[in-house]
């Protein structure tokens, strides 16, 4: 198979659908998710028949555990596909939404309509359940969808794609307005990236890596999501149950994700106030310290903190763990804080804890992150927790979209004007 | 000089200036723009040496009158600067702008601050007011700048950059805040596009060609003008007097423009009533006709119009001729004159003339364009008329910003959360 020409192939297809697509009244669209689940339920032995090839192919290969977990699709994972393709039908649509009409004094109204990007290109890794996640957002924001999952996946992505095909089929939208790259040859990435007629922006989801090749080679428009190194900032003026609370939810509610908090910052003056309650609570959870020169010295007296605290390098600064680590730094107040969160935060979510109204309003003007929070766990930095209704991805870019990325992120808006005849003179 | 290292030293300034800018209050921003405008009302005399030393290199290499024109700083000019400055300064400020506050289920209160994007590289030609113009948009919008002029204009560039410093200078911002790149070596602009690290967007000014060869290479987000193939479509039922007077100013108000319409679509039903009229009136003006078989049958007859018709080649309909020249096509109906915007159109601006309800409403919905217009002139499209105050550019891209990109344009928007000590359950 010539790659370039097949690519093209889908990319022609896809531009071509995305027109059909862009026009389908919302209940179409909510038809089509709908039928799309009902497929989904009644291929459960198709499905777990070609995951099993997936799974025994990724078992022969020596994929570990974990992989072999993300890979797998259990009635209880295809129940979550199906669930998750009504809860997007339920959202409201965003294509059509007419904003911002005003009167000009030449006479002409003027505002703005909501329309979908075009075509986008998802590229992911071995989790199938993503083809449908990606899939039901792009087709209820009017988009027409290529997507590239994982060559582990391959067998299962193709037949969640037949499903797929089956839903649009039985409302009469074209198949091709959702598509499943065939081939497993890594060029058909290149292809996608660079196919700059075809598709409009690029949505990968995957490890840093997998993102920084992609941004590095794309000439289409990609939206970004890289590494959360996420800070939670105890103030001097700080209510320390809220910061007790916040410090440890931030790191301990989950490690592997991206809204964990990485590194505590704490103002110096409550350092001894809170650190060795806090880090007590952290030991209990096996949670391993790694703190500044001040922060081991306080520390150096508990016993049971001992056990898990190490000095931070330079490096901890700019880690994200995605693990039950923790580096710990005491600054001497909201500057040094904001200081620290913008020389390494990854501009991902940051968090004070403070009473102080001067304070919290410095904090959320001056740290430049897609989400600044007052307060609160950084673990709500999720598309879910913020009312988007789902989330493609979460930007840690400032262009187009930026923190977790809706329906809206994967829309565009054109101007309209609304004259009687008017000309300019 | 080191081109490389140069313009990483700009860079490595401009981030750092950025911070400053972003953090600026719109009252300080506004005195700076208030000092700059002052600092160039004092260095007419300078400014005129340089522009003079500019403008007899243009002479000297043969630069045509239309390149001088472009490059003369006249008095005029530089008013026309100085009252631009102060335009710039009377417009809202879109920083710290907090919209969308909502509690969620949670208890949180989510919602999102408008903020700069940090750092934009402009790239033009030869005018060098573009270099105030440019500076004072991404100033107000609280980003650094650096501008890339053209070569014939350097020294009148970088006399208004003194003035530029002078004035940031004068309320204490930093003059790096704004830098006009000092060599005229193009490898200077292959640096500029790909330093992803310094440069958050990259906004070209110029040509078509200019702004294909940045987008071919750039790593940085672009926001690019490329062209403007506008229609007008009179339906079947529009009003003719409308029609007339909308298809003669979209024309015939200026040529140059990249919202002067390049072809006129007719409904089959109506091209009797009103070509032959609006024919005479264009010949009237000696615009060049160039019809499609239909029209060059319908208007065989008229002796006065006969001088100015040709037949339209396939090429016709996707040329942009920013000239006297307009092509004509007679199609069927709403339906084929949609097909046809969105087959040829650049997607810049089209317009409907109409008095049918389910036609406008189609025509807004299904043309995909930056501006689609309901009976108003496409000249309308544009940043001043659509009461953003001022445009950097008009983007024909549906990434970030769509249409006359203002102040907004040059933002982006971080989420913020409050809550009391709230926590992931």
């Amino acid at each position: 198979m010539n790659i370039k020409e097949y690519m093209s192939t889908l990319g022609k297809n896809a531009r071509a659908a995305a027109s059909s697509i862009a026009a389908a009244s919302s209940g179409t669209k909510n038809e089509a998710l709908e039928a799309i689940a009902k497929a989904l339920d009644g291929a459960r032995e198709a499905l777990a028949v070609a995951n099993e090839i997936d799974l025994q192919a990724g078992r022969d290969s020596g994929l570990d555990a974990a992989m072999l977990d993300r890979l797998a699709l259990t009635p209880k994972g295809i129940d979550a596909m199906i669930e998750g393709l009504r809860q997007v039908a339920a959202l409201p649509d965003p294509c059509g939404e007419i904003t911002d009409m005003s009167y000009r004094p030449s006479g002409i109204q003027v505002g703005k309509m909501r329309v979908p990007l075009g075509v986008i290109g998802i590229i992911y890794e071995s989790r199938p359940n993503v083809t449908i996640d990606a899939a039901s957002l792009c087709l209820k924001s009017g988009n027409a969808t290529i997507l590239r999952g994982g060559k582990e996946a391959i067998h299962s992505n193709r037949a969640i794609a037949a499903c797929i095909a089956e839903g649009l089929n039985a409302v009469g939208l074209p198949e091709s307005a959702v598509q499943v790259v065939e081939t497993t040859d890594r060029a058909a990435v290149g292809e996608m990236i660079t196919m700059t007629e075809y598709v409009d922006v690029i949505v990968p989801r995957g490890g840093k890596g997998l993102i920084e090749r992609i941004s590095a080679d794309a000439k289409v428009a990609v939206i970004k999501h890289l590494d959360g190194i996420c800070h939670v900032y105890i103030d001097g003026q700080a209510d320390l149950d809220k910061a007790f609370a916040i410090a440890l939810n931030s790191k301990t509610h989950r490690y592997g994700v991206c809204n964990a908090m990485e590194t505590l910052l704490v103002a110096e003056s409550v350092a001894a106030d809170i650190l060795p309650r806090l880090a007590l609570a952290y030991a209990d959870k096996q949670v391993e310290l790694r703190g500044c020169v001040k922060t081991c010295t306080l520390l150096a007296g508990e016993s049971a903190i001992k056990l898990v605290i190490k000095s931070a390098t330079e490096e901890d600064w700019s880690t994200e763990y995605l693990a039950p680590i923790l580096s710990i730094k005491i600054v001497t107040d909201v500057s040094a804080a904001i200081a620290h969160c913008n020389q390494y935060s990854s501009k991902h979510t940051e968090s004070i804890v403070t009473e102080n109204y001067t304070r919290a309003r410095r904090f959320i003007g001056e740290v430049d992150s897609s989400s600044v929070m007052v307060n609160a766990s950084t673990r709500f930095a999720d598309g879910f927790e913020y009312g988007l209704g789902a989330e493609i991805g979460i930007s840690t870019d400032k262009i187009h979209a930026r923190g977790p990325v809706g329906l809206e992120g994967l829309t565009s808006q054109k101007y309209i004007v609304f004259g009687d005849g008017h000309i300019r003179v």
